[in-house]
Protein backbone atom coordinates (compact mmCIF):
# COMPACT_ATOMS: atom_id res chain seq x y z
CA UNK A 1 0.00 0.00 0.00
CA UNK A 2 1.44 3.50 -1.08
CA UNK A 3 1.34 6.30 1.64
CA UNK A 4 -0.81 8.86 1.01
CA UNK A 5 0.97 12.44 -0.74
CA UNK A 6 -0.41 16.12 -0.13
CA UNK A 7 -0.08 16.20 -4.09
CA UNK A 8 -2.50 13.48 -5.99
CA UNK A 9 -0.60 10.89 -7.58
CA UNK A 10 -1.27 8.75 -9.75
CA UNK A 11 0.60 5.45 -10.53
CA UNK A 12 1.86 6.60 -13.80
CA UNK A 13 5.74 6.37 -15.07
CA UNK A 14 7.68 9.04 -17.09
CA UNK A 15 10.49 7.68 -19.09
CA UNK A 16 13.40 9.49 -20.75
CA UNK A 17 13.08 7.93 -24.37
CA UNK A 18 16.11 8.90 -26.31
CA UNK A 19 15.01 6.63 -29.23
CA UNK A 20 17.83 4.30 -28.72
CA UNK A 21 18.07 -0.03 -28.12
CA UNK A 22 17.91 0.96 -24.33
CA UNK A 23 15.19 3.88 -23.74
CA UNK A 24 13.05 2.29 -26.22
CA UNK A 25 13.21 -1.49 -24.43
CA UNK A 26 12.85 0.22 -20.81
CA UNK A 27 9.71 1.82 -22.66
CA UNK A 28 8.66 -1.70 -22.74
CA UNK A 29 9.54 -2.52 -19.30
CA UNK A 30 7.75 0.19 -17.49
CA UNK A 31 4.44 -0.41 -19.81
CA UNK A 32 4.15 -3.82 -17.99
CA UNK A 33 5.15 -2.09 -15.00
CA UNK A 34 2.79 1.17 -14.43
CA UNK A 35 -0.57 1.62 -14.51
CA UNK A 36 0.00 4.26 -17.55
CA UNK A 37 3.28 5.85 -18.81
CA UNK A 38 4.14 9.04 -21.29
CA UNK A 39 7.50 9.78 -22.67
CA UNK A 40 9.73 12.72 -22.78
CA UNK A 41 12.67 13.82 -25.44
CA UNK A 42 15.06 16.00 -25.27
CA UNK A 43 15.77 18.06 -28.32
CA UNK A 44 19.46 19.48 -27.51
CA UNK A 45 21.03 19.76 -31.16
CA UNK A 46 22.12 16.44 -31.03
CA UNK A 47 23.90 16.09 -34.21
CA UNK A 48 21.78 12.82 -34.94
CA UNK A 49 18.64 14.63 -35.68
CA UNK A 50 17.39 10.90 -36.70
CA UNK A 51 16.94 10.12 -32.95
CA UNK A 52 14.49 12.21 -32.62
CA UNK A 53 12.89 11.01 -35.74
CA UNK A 54 12.97 7.15 -33.93
CA UNK A 55 11.75 8.34 -30.57
CA UNK A 56 8.95 9.95 -32.08
CA UNK A 57 8.40 6.70 -34.35
CA UNK A 58 9.11 4.44 -31.31
CA UNK A 59 6.64 5.95 -29.17
CA UNK A 60 3.85 6.04 -31.71
CA UNK A 61 4.24 1.84 -32.31
CA UNK A 62 4.13 1.43 -28.28
CA UNK A 63 0.97 4.14 -28.29
CA UNK A 64 2.28 6.36 -25.53
CA UNK A 65 1.94 9.74 -25.08
CA UNK A 66 5.17 11.51 -26.20
CA UNK A 67 6.56 15.22 -25.17
CA UNK A 68 9.61 16.54 -26.78
CA UNK A 69 11.12 19.85 -24.92
CA UNK A 70 14.07 21.54 -26.45
CA UNK A 71 17.42 22.23 -24.79
CA UNK A 72 19.63 25.24 -26.57
CA UNK A 73 22.32 25.29 -23.59
CA UNK A 74 24.24 22.08 -24.89
CA UNK A 75 24.86 23.70 -28.13
CA UNK A 76 26.10 26.88 -26.99
CA UNK A 77 28.41 25.08 -24.47
CA UNK A 78 29.97 23.37 -27.43
CA UNK A 79 33.07 21.79 -27.47
CA UNK A 80 32.04 18.04 -28.04
CA UNK A 81 31.30 15.66 -30.64
CA UNK A 82 27.85 15.23 -30.64
CA UNK A 83 26.61 18.47 -30.21
CA UNK A 84 29.30 20.61 -32.37
CA UNK A 85 29.95 20.91 -35.75
CA UNK A 86 33.27 19.01 -35.57
CA UNK A 87 35.41 17.50 -33.44
CA UNK A 88 36.59 20.07 -31.01
CA UNK A 89 39.72 19.21 -28.80
CA UNK A 90 39.76 21.38 -25.51
CA UNK A 91 42.59 21.04 -22.74
CA UNK A 92 39.26 19.88 -20.49
CA UNK A 93 38.52 17.09 -22.34
CA UNK A 94 41.87 15.80 -23.74
CA UNK A 95 42.28 12.81 -22.61
CA UNK A 96 40.06 12.48 -20.21
CA UNK A 97 36.84 11.22 -21.78
CA UNK A 98 35.44 10.36 -25.44
CA UNK A 99 34.75 13.61 -26.68
CA UNK A 100 30.98 12.43 -27.32
CA UNK A 101 31.15 13.19 -23.47
CA UNK A 102 28.95 16.37 -23.32
CA UNK A 103 29.12 17.31 -19.38
CA UNK A 104 26.19 16.73 -17.08
CA UNK A 105 24.33 16.19 -20.10
CA UNK A 106 22.69 12.74 -18.03
CA UNK A 107 22.48 15.36 -14.79
CA UNK A 108 20.51 17.79 -16.87
CA UNK A 109 18.12 14.97 -19.09
CA UNK A 110 17.04 13.83 -15.74
CA UNK A 111 16.52 17.25 -14.07
CA UNK A 112 14.31 18.34 -16.58
CA UNK A 113 12.36 15.25 -16.63
CA UNK A 114 11.51 15.47 -12.75
CA UNK A 115 10.24 19.03 -13.34
CA UNK A 116 8.30 17.64 -16.04
CA UNK A 117 7.04 14.90 -13.99
CA UNK A 118 6.68 17.13 -11.19
CA UNK A 119 4.06 19.24 -13.33
CA UNK A 120 2.62 16.37 -13.41
CA UNK A 121 2.11 14.70 -10.24
CA UNK A 122 4.27 11.77 -11.69
CA UNK A 123 6.82 10.09 -9.70
CA UNK A 124 8.37 7.47 -11.22
CA UNK A 125 10.95 8.42 -13.85
CA UNK A 126 12.71 5.14 -16.10
CA UNK A 127 15.88 5.68 -17.56
CA UNK A 128 18.06 3.80 -20.03
CA UNK A 129 21.43 4.24 -18.43
CA UNK A 130 23.94 1.22 -17.57
CA UNK A 131 26.89 0.92 -15.87
CA UNK A 132 27.56 -2.12 -17.24
CA UNK A 133 28.35 -0.89 -21.00
CA UNK A 134 28.58 2.88 -19.93
CA UNK A 135 30.79 3.43 -22.46
CA UNK A 136 32.86 6.29 -20.38
CA UNK A 137 29.89 8.41 -19.44
CA UNK A 138 29.94 8.92 -15.67
CA UNK A 139 26.84 10.04 -15.49
CA UNK A 140 25.19 7.35 -16.28
CA UNK A 141 26.62 5.47 -13.39
CA UNK A 142 24.51 3.64 -10.38
CA UNK A 143 26.14 6.22 -7.53
CA UNK A 144 25.68 9.47 -9.94
CA UNK A 145 22.19 8.12 -10.59
CA UNK A 146 21.16 8.35 -6.73
CA UNK A 147 23.07 11.09 -5.88
CA UNK A 148 20.71 12.99 -8.16
CA UNK A 149 17.64 11.38 -7.04
CA UNK A 150 18.53 13.00 -3.45
CA UNK A 151 19.35 16.29 -5.06
CA UNK A 152 15.88 16.41 -7.12
CA UNK A 153 13.89 15.04 -4.03
CA UNK A 154 15.26 17.81 -1.64
CA UNK A 155 15.67 20.12 -4.17
CA UNK A 156 11.72 19.50 -5.65
CA UNK A 157 10.38 18.80 -2.44
CA UNK A 158 9.10 15.95 -4.08
CA UNK A 159 9.51 12.03 -3.89
CA UNK A 160 10.64 10.70 -7.42
CA UNK A 161 12.46 7.42 -7.92
CA UNK A 162 14.44 6.87 -11.00
CA UNK A 163 13.96 3.63 -12.11
CA UNK A 164 17.46 2.01 -14.12
CA UNK A 165 16.02 -1.34 -15.32
CA UNK A 166 19.28 -1.80 -17.26
CA UNK A 167 22.12 -0.73 -14.41
CA UNK A 168 23.83 -3.96 -14.66
CA UNK A 169 22.77 -6.01 -17.45
CA UNK A 170 25.66 -6.86 -19.93
CA UNK A 171 24.64 -5.68 -24.03
CA UNK A 172 23.18 -9.00 -24.30
CA UNK A 173 21.45 -9.60 -21.41
CA UNK A 174 19.64 -6.31 -22.34
CA UNK A 175 18.82 -7.94 -25.53
CA UNK A 176 17.12 -11.13 -24.20
CA UNK A 177 15.29 -8.32 -21.45
CA UNK A 178 13.62 -6.77 -24.80
CA UNK A 179 12.23 -10.01 -25.79
CA UNK A 180 10.63 -10.52 -22.37
CA UNK A 181 9.22 -7.27 -22.09
CA UNK A 182 8.07 -7.26 -25.87
CA UNK A 183 10.07 -4.52 -27.06
CA UNK A 184 11.81 -6.19 -30.28
CA UNK A 185 9.46 -5.33 -32.71
CA UNK A 186 9.69 -1.72 -31.61
CA UNK A 187 13.53 -1.93 -31.61
CA UNK A 188 13.36 -2.06 -35.26
CA UNK A 189 12.75 1.82 -35.09
CA UNK A 190 15.29 2.26 -32.34
CA UNK A 191 18.41 4.46 -33.34
CA UNK A 192 22.01 3.41 -32.34
CA UNK A 193 24.15 4.62 -35.50
CA UNK A 194 26.60 7.28 -34.35
CA UNK A 195 27.01 8.62 -38.25
CA UNK A 196 23.45 8.63 -38.24
CA UNK A 197 22.77 6.34 -41.27
CA UNK A 198 19.51 4.30 -42.21
CA UNK A 199 20.03 1.60 -42.53
CA UNK A 200 23.22 2.07 -40.05
CA UNK A 201 26.88 2.12 -40.59
CA UNK A 202 27.37 -1.38 -38.71
CA UNK A 203 30.96 0.19 -38.73
CA UNK A 204 30.55 2.65 -35.53
CA UNK A 205 31.49 1.52 -31.63
CA UNK A 206 27.52 2.03 -31.27
CA UNK A 207 26.33 0.15 -34.59
CA UNK A 208 29.10 -3.06 -33.10
CA UNK A 209 27.66 -2.86 -29.71
CA UNK A 210 24.75 -3.50 -30.75
CA UNK A 211 26.00 -6.02 -32.92
CA UNK A 212 27.55 -8.16 -30.58
CA UNK A 213 24.59 -7.69 -28.13
CA UNK A 214 22.41 -9.44 -30.34
CA UNK A 215 25.07 -12.05 -31.46
CA UNK A 216 25.91 -13.20 -28.10
CA UNK A 217 21.92 -13.59 -26.84
CA UNK A 218 21.25 -15.42 -30.41
CA UNK A 219 18.92 -13.13 -32.07
CA UNK A 220 18.45 -11.17 -35.15
CA UNK A 221 18.59 -7.42 -34.49
CA UNK A 222 14.88 -6.14 -36.06
CA UNK A 223 16.52 -3.13 -37.09
CA UNK A 224 18.90 -4.72 -39.03
CA UNK A 225 16.06 -7.23 -40.76
CA UNK A 226 14.06 -4.34 -41.61
CA UNK A 227 16.51 -3.65 -44.33
CA UNK A 228 17.73 -7.51 -45.28
CA UNK A 229 14.61 -9.39 -45.49
CA UNK B 1 49.04 22.87 -1.02
CA UNK B 2 46.63 21.88 -3.34
CA UNK B 3 46.80 18.63 -4.88
CA UNK B 4 47.99 18.05 -8.28
CA UNK B 5 45.24 17.34 -10.56
CA UNK B 6 44.99 15.57 -14.22
CA UNK B 7 43.85 18.69 -15.86
CA UNK B 8 45.55 21.67 -15.46
CA UNK B 9 43.54 23.79 -13.09
CA UNK B 10 43.96 27.11 -12.19
CA UNK B 11 42.72 28.91 -8.79
CA UNK B 12 39.86 30.54 -10.43
CA UNK B 13 36.15 30.73 -9.69
CA UNK B 14 32.94 30.74 -11.55
CA UNK B 15 29.94 32.89 -9.78
CA UNK B 16 26.30 32.38 -10.75
CA UNK B 17 25.61 35.94 -11.12
CA UNK B 18 21.69 36.55 -11.66
CA UNK B 19 21.97 40.49 -11.58
CA UNK B 20 20.28 40.46 -8.14
CA UNK B 21 21.45 41.62 -4.93
CA UNK B 22 23.11 38.22 -3.37
CA UNK B 23 24.83 37.56 -6.67
CA UNK B 24 26.47 40.67 -6.81
CA UNK B 25 27.42 40.50 -3.07
CA UNK B 26 28.75 36.97 -4.06
CA UNK B 27 30.92 38.46 -6.87
CA UNK B 28 32.25 40.30 -5.11
CA UNK B 29 33.30 38.06 -2.34
CA UNK B 30 34.96 35.74 -5.09
CA UNK B 31 36.77 38.88 -6.69
CA UNK B 32 38.35 38.86 -2.50
CA UNK B 33 39.28 34.93 -2.41
CA UNK B 34 40.35 33.57 -5.77
CA UNK B 35 43.15 34.76 -8.17
CA UNK B 36 40.52 35.32 -10.94
CA UNK B 37 37.13 35.59 -11.19
CA UNK B 38 34.58 34.53 -14.40
CA UNK B 39 30.84 35.10 -14.53
CA UNK B 40 27.90 33.60 -16.08
CA UNK B 41 24.03 34.60 -16.46
CA UNK B 42 20.75 32.48 -17.49
CA UNK B 43 19.12 33.91 -20.16
CA UNK B 44 15.90 31.51 -19.35
CA UNK B 45 13.16 33.33 -20.84
CA UNK B 46 12.51 35.29 -17.03
CA UNK B 47 9.44 37.48 -16.92
CA UNK B 48 12.28 40.35 -16.32
CA UNK B 49 15.03 40.26 -18.83
CA UNK B 50 16.68 43.27 -16.92
CA UNK B 51 17.89 40.95 -14.73
CA UNK B 52 20.25 40.44 -17.88
CA UNK B 53 21.04 44.10 -18.06
CA UNK B 54 21.62 44.34 -14.45
CA UNK B 55 24.12 41.25 -14.99
CA UNK B 56 25.87 42.72 -17.86
CA UNK B 57 25.96 45.87 -16.03
CA UNK B 58 27.17 44.39 -12.45
CA UNK B 59 29.74 42.32 -14.59
CA UNK B 60 31.29 45.91 -16.18
CA UNK B 61 31.35 47.41 -13.18
CA UNK B 62 33.13 45.14 -11.07
CA UNK B 63 35.69 44.20 -14.49
CA UNK B 64 34.41 40.45 -14.68
CA UNK B 65 34.40 38.14 -17.25
CA UNK B 66 30.80 37.61 -18.20
CA UNK B 67 29.16 34.96 -20.27
CA UNK B 68 25.08 34.43 -20.89
CA UNK B 69 24.23 30.85 -21.64
CA UNK B 70 20.48 30.36 -22.69
CA UNK B 71 18.57 27.62 -21.84
CA UNK B 72 15.01 27.73 -23.69
CA UNK B 73 13.51 24.94 -22.02
CA UNK B 74 11.71 26.45 -18.88
CA UNK B 75 9.64 28.48 -21.26
CA UNK B 76 8.26 25.46 -22.64
CA UNK B 77 7.93 23.82 -19.06
CA UNK B 78 5.68 26.55 -18.33
CA UNK B 79 3.40 26.57 -15.54
CA UNK B 80 4.98 28.68 -13.08
CA UNK B 81 4.83 33.21 -12.71
CA UNK B 82 8.35 33.68 -13.46
CA UNK B 83 8.48 32.53 -16.78
CA UNK B 84 5.29 32.22 -18.28
CA UNK B 85 2.95 35.02 -19.97
CA UNK B 86 0.49 34.85 -16.86
CA UNK B 87 0.00 33.39 -13.53
CA UNK B 88 -0.76 29.64 -14.09
CA UNK B 89 -2.71 27.26 -11.24
CA UNK B 90 -1.52 23.56 -11.95
CA UNK B 91 -1.76 20.86 -9.29
CA UNK B 92 1.21 20.21 -9.18
CA UNK B 93 1.27 23.84 -6.96
CA UNK B 94 -1.37 24.60 -6.21
CA UNK B 95 -1.04 25.07 -2.33
CA UNK B 96 2.37 23.74 -2.22
CA UNK B 97 5.05 26.35 -3.63
CA UNK B 98 5.26 30.20 -4.34
CA UNK B 99 3.89 30.41 -8.00
CA UNK B 100 6.85 31.83 -8.89
CA UNK B 101 8.81 28.10 -7.95
CA UNK B 102 10.29 26.93 -11.14
CA UNK B 103 10.84 23.04 -10.57
CA UNK B 104 14.19 22.32 -10.20
CA UNK B 105 15.77 25.83 -11.50
CA UNK B 106 18.58 26.11 -9.39
CA UNK B 107 19.71 22.46 -9.62
CA UNK B 108 19.80 23.15 -13.43
CA UNK B 109 21.51 26.28 -13.62
CA UNK B 110 24.20 24.90 -10.95
CA UNK B 111 24.71 21.84 -13.26
CA UNK B 112 25.16 24.23 -16.70
CA UNK B 113 27.63 26.38 -14.25
CA UNK B 114 29.45 23.23 -13.18
CA UNK B 115 29.65 22.26 -16.82
CA UNK B 116 30.53 25.58 -18.23
CA UNK B 117 33.23 25.44 -15.16
CA UNK B 118 34.48 21.76 -16.23
CA UNK B 119 35.21 22.80 -19.79
CA UNK B 120 37.56 25.74 -18.36
CA UNK B 121 39.08 23.61 -15.88
CA UNK B 122 37.76 25.67 -12.90
CA UNK B 123 36.80 23.64 -9.70
CA UNK B 124 35.16 26.53 -7.40
CA UNK B 125 31.72 27.48 -8.03
CA UNK B 126 29.56 30.23 -6.29
CA UNK B 127 26.02 31.00 -6.16
CA UNK B 128 24.36 33.85 -3.91
CA UNK B 129 21.48 30.89 -2.67
CA UNK B 130 20.28 31.46 0.96
CA UNK B 131 18.36 29.18 3.41
CA UNK B 132 17.75 32.07 6.00
CA UNK B 133 15.37 33.90 3.47
CA UNK B 134 15.20 31.04 0.91
CA UNK B 135 11.39 32.31 0.04
CA UNK B 136 9.94 28.71 0.05
CA UNK B 137 12.40 27.85 -2.83
CA UNK B 138 13.67 23.79 -2.21
CA UNK B 139 16.50 23.97 -3.99
CA UNK B 140 18.16 27.07 -2.47
CA UNK B 141 18.61 24.92 0.80
CA UNK B 142 21.79 23.96 2.26
CA UNK B 143 21.13 20.14 2.12
CA UNK B 144 20.08 20.31 -1.68
CA UNK B 145 23.61 22.17 -2.90
CA UNK B 146 25.49 19.67 -0.76
CA UNK B 147 23.37 16.56 -2.51
CA UNK B 148 23.76 18.11 -5.98
CA UNK B 149 27.13 19.02 -5.68
CA UNK B 150 28.08 15.06 -5.50
CA UNK B 151 26.01 14.42 -7.97
CA UNK B 152 27.69 16.52 -10.26
CA UNK B 153 31.19 15.59 -9.00
CA UNK B 154 30.27 12.09 -9.53
CA UNK B 155 28.80 12.89 -12.47
CA UNK B 156 31.82 14.61 -14.42
CA UNK B 157 34.15 12.99 -12.77
CA UNK B 158 35.60 16.18 -11.22
CA UNK B 159 35.93 17.92 -7.75
CA UNK B 160 33.77 20.94 -7.94
CA UNK B 161 32.78 23.00 -4.84
CA UNK B 162 29.67 25.33 -4.47
CA UNK B 163 30.66 28.36 -2.55
CA UNK B 164 27.28 29.54 -0.69
CA UNK B 165 28.53 32.77 1.12
CA UNK B 166 25.36 33.96 1.89
CA UNK B 167 23.31 30.46 2.95
CA UNK B 168 23.39 31.33 6.66
CA UNK B 169 22.92 35.28 6.98
CA UNK B 170 19.82 36.93 7.12
CA UNK B 171 19.14 39.85 4.52
CA UNK B 172 20.82 42.27 7.30
CA UNK B 173 23.66 40.51 7.56
CA UNK B 174 23.91 40.36 3.02
CA UNK B 175 23.69 43.99 3.35
CA UNK B 176 26.72 44.35 5.93
CA UNK B 177 28.82 41.80 4.21
CA UNK B 178 28.41 43.67 1.02
CA UNK B 179 30.05 46.74 2.56
CA UNK B 180 32.83 44.40 3.70
CA UNK B 181 33.21 42.73 0.52
CA UNK B 182 33.40 45.97 -1.75
CA UNK B 183 29.91 45.14 -3.02
CA UNK B 184 28.20 48.57 -2.23
CA UNK B 185 28.88 50.65 -5.52
CA UNK B 186 27.83 47.59 -7.48
CA UNK B 187 24.79 47.35 -5.92
CA UNK B 188 23.30 50.14 -7.65
CA UNK B 189 22.89 48.39 -10.72
CA UNK B 190 21.81 45.14 -9.43
CA UNK B 191 18.14 43.94 -10.05
CA UNK B 192 15.40 42.83 -7.59
CA UNK B 193 12.13 44.19 -8.51
CA UNK B 194 9.47 41.32 -8.91
CA UNK B 195 7.62 43.67 -10.81
CA UNK B 196 10.89 44.43 -13.48
CA UNK B 197 10.50 48.30 -12.58
CA UNK B 198 13.72 50.52 -12.75
CA UNK B 199 13.26 52.82 -10.49
CA UNK B 200 12.16 49.90 -8.40
CA UNK B 201 8.66 49.34 -6.94
CA UNK B 202 9.43 49.20 -3.68
CA UNK B 203 5.95 47.40 -2.98
CA UNK B 204 6.73 43.87 -3.81
CA UNK B 205 8.10 41.26 -1.58
CA UNK B 206 11.07 41.16 -3.47
CA UNK B 207 11.79 45.27 -2.68
CA UNK B 208 10.23 45.09 0.87
CA UNK B 209 12.86 42.46 1.63
CA UNK B 210 15.47 44.12 0.38
CA UNK B 211 14.70 47.71 1.50
CA UNK B 212 14.46 45.70 5.37
CA UNK B 213 17.42 44.20 5.00
CA UNK B 214 19.18 47.56 4.45
CA UNK B 215 17.08 49.46 6.93
CA UNK B 216 18.14 46.74 9.62
CA UNK B 217 21.87 46.76 8.71
CA UNK B 218 21.57 51.00 9.17
CA UNK B 219 22.84 51.53 5.51
CA UNK B 220 21.16 53.27 2.39
CA UNK B 221 20.66 50.92 -0.95
CA UNK B 222 22.44 52.51 -3.17
CA UNK B 223 19.83 51.25 -6.06
CA UNK B 224 17.26 53.70 -4.49
CA UNK B 225 19.92 56.32 -3.92
CA UNK B 226 20.71 56.16 -7.69
CA UNK B 227 16.91 57.49 -7.76
CA UNK B 228 16.76 60.04 -5.18
CA UNK B 229 19.80 61.80 -5.08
Amino acid sequence: MRKANTREMSHKALVVLSGGQDSTTCLYWALKHFDSVTSITFDYGQRHRIELDAARKVAGVSGVEHAVLPIDTFAVLGGNALTGDEVVDTVATEGQLPNTFVPGRNLIFLTFAAAYAYQRGIRDLVAGVCQTDYSGYPDCRQNTVEALQVAINLGMETQIRIHTPLMWMTKAETVLFAKEVGALEALAWSHTCYNGEVPPCENCPACELRAKGFVEAGLPDPLVSRFTQ
